[in-house]
């Protein structure tokens, strides 16, 4: 990389199943020189996301998939190096949505400022971001959850589900997390004050769930799909609310996922089952945000990342989500 | 049968997939005089339902199982023969949920007196009774439906499909059935006055579908489930809402019902499913029947019975709801 080149990550074909290198390349390029109202970022945190691998799918979803050849966009936090708005400065922290590259020249206008003393610059992209505000508005607009009602969160150790958790306690619900690990289990009861856990990967897991909820589960906010929610769809209570947030399990299968259909259950128990993503609630995001980071000052949010060092290891932790690598949000730091 | 005996049918063992005469089996017994308070009651309509077959299994449900060696419970609309309450005298024409019996000695509170200038007696149990509320409810309050979208609705010639289908069209939508033959086909179109409707046994209905939904499925009422199901669900526009009232091609299977799960498709396009019974509306049933006892006078909904003649055709016309013999609502007169 010469002083005016950057790195960048194109989407240089289609996956099918798990994707590898071939699909996602890396490439330099030459960084432009800012126009009249434009800024030139130097990204500092990038953020990587199961969702962006159905936008490599070219398959009509809730945002339209990656054109073949260009950059996988996404959440980055940046520091602004020169400034053609009045609104910037370089020194500024910014938060972009313009994808896995070292640098970009983007609009003014499609950054955000992010206020550094509020909480470290990161968390932009997690708590105080996307991730945070996808478990507050998925949780509470749809799950509606009630003092002293049973709340399952799939994926529990993951960005959103970690902050479900924890808004579902501030809420007053009995709270049971299902994670993929001891050491997420452990996590979730002891430092997030979950009231169970349970390891999805041991062979009696459906009978530690039927223990972990013994008066049945009225929100099931779901990360994951397949067959662990099979499982808690059959705890369902009369009237109780299925969030549907991810599918996880299934981003990478390359048939079609089958299984029980859940109809039945949905009728035998007058219960809802709703998808949404964040983009249903653009109207509201400030209220979210405000929400969250007043939970964060009164210390009755926390978060946690994962971060890995340098660009070369965006795509190793993007698949890492698949695998579950990761504790609380996914992101890759810049040099 | 003689002076003091009546005909019931019992459920004398739990079916395994199609019930039989050997699951529900006639029996006679002796009417009781009516104590204080009580009403002797000869049942003039039988309704036969779909959710019955459900109640015949040992297995939770929205209402409770029949127990084994009981008689059949559901909606009847009958006759006072002998009254010892003052709110009701013989010849009084009631509603009562006695079930399957020539007659019956019930508590008068349990009876709701009909007014016979409304309409006819037998719309208590169809378009002013509990198929009426039951299409009323679900698809105004979980469908909402706006106008000018598309809802589909199963069981289109049914008694609560051929409902939802008419306040579909008087909300200003277009309304497309999927029935059984060309016959209920033919019905749909040319008497209910819906925009479309597909006959679900020919080859090309995926292609039928699609055609009559050239802007996609807004809301579906589904009263089958299945394959047809799966195949409505994958029109769904973004916030689309699907009403799960019945799965009537599911009560007689003996294996699991597997198929496509449908979370992705809910979650690519911000989708809601939702169960339901008329049970969840308890306290608004009396709204419903003035707004269809409303439009009915209006000329705005019709109705359609299917009237078999003779107790012992009570199980016969109840194992036709399976095989779809019926348009409207299935009635068994007794002499």
């Amino acid at each position: 990389m010469t002083a005016n080149t950057c790195k960048q990550i194109i989407l240089a074909k289609r996956p099918v199943g798990m994707p590898t290198e071939e699909d996602l390349k890396m490439v330099e390029a030459p960084i432009p020189q800012p126009g009249e109202g434009e800024v030139l970022v130097r990204s500092m945190y990038v953020s990587v996301d199961p969702y962006m691998r159905g936008r490599m799918n070219d398959r009509k979803s809730y945002v339209a998939p990656y054109t073949v050849g260009e950059v996988i966009t996404g959440g980055v936090v940046g520091e602004v190096v020169e400034s053609n708005t009045a609104e910037l400065q370089a020194g500024d922290i910014v938060l972009g949505h313009y994808g896995w590259r070292t640098h970009a020249v983007v609009a003014g206008n499609q950054l955000k400022k992010i206020d550094p003393t509020v909480a470290p610059v990161s968390t932009a992209l997690g708590i105080l971001g996307m991730t945070g505000l996808t478990a507050y508005f998925g949780l509470l607009d749809i799950g509606q959850p009630k003092e002293g009602e049973t709340v399952v969160v799939s994926g529990a150790a993951g960005a959103v589900g970690t902050v479900v958790g924890q808004i579902a306690k501030i809420k007053g619900c009995r709270v049971v997390g299902i994670a993929g690990s001891k050491d997420k289990v452990r996590y979730l009861v002891e430092e997030l004050g979950f009231d169970a856990a349970i390891n999805y990967k041991e062979a009696d897991r459906k009978a530690q769930l039927k223990a972990a909820c013994p008066n049945g589960v009225d929100v099931y906010f779901d990360n994951v799909g397949g067959e662990i929610s099979d499982e808690v769809l059959a705890l369902l209570n009369r009237q109780a609310r299925v969030v549907v947030c991810g599918q996880i399990a299934l981003y990478n299968l390359e048939k079609p996922d089958v299984g029980p259909r859940m109809q039945s259950q949905l009728l035998i128990t007058s219960s809802m089952m709703k998808g949404f993503t964040l983009g249903d609630y653009a109207g509201r995001l400030d209220e979210g945000v405000a929400q969250l980071a007043q939970w964060f000052k009164e210390g009755r949010l926390t978060y946690s990342e994962n971060i890995v060092e340098g660009f070369e290891n965006i795509v190793p932790a993007f698949l890492g989500l698949f695998s579950g690598e990761n504790v609380g949000k996914q992101l890759v730091r810049l040099a």
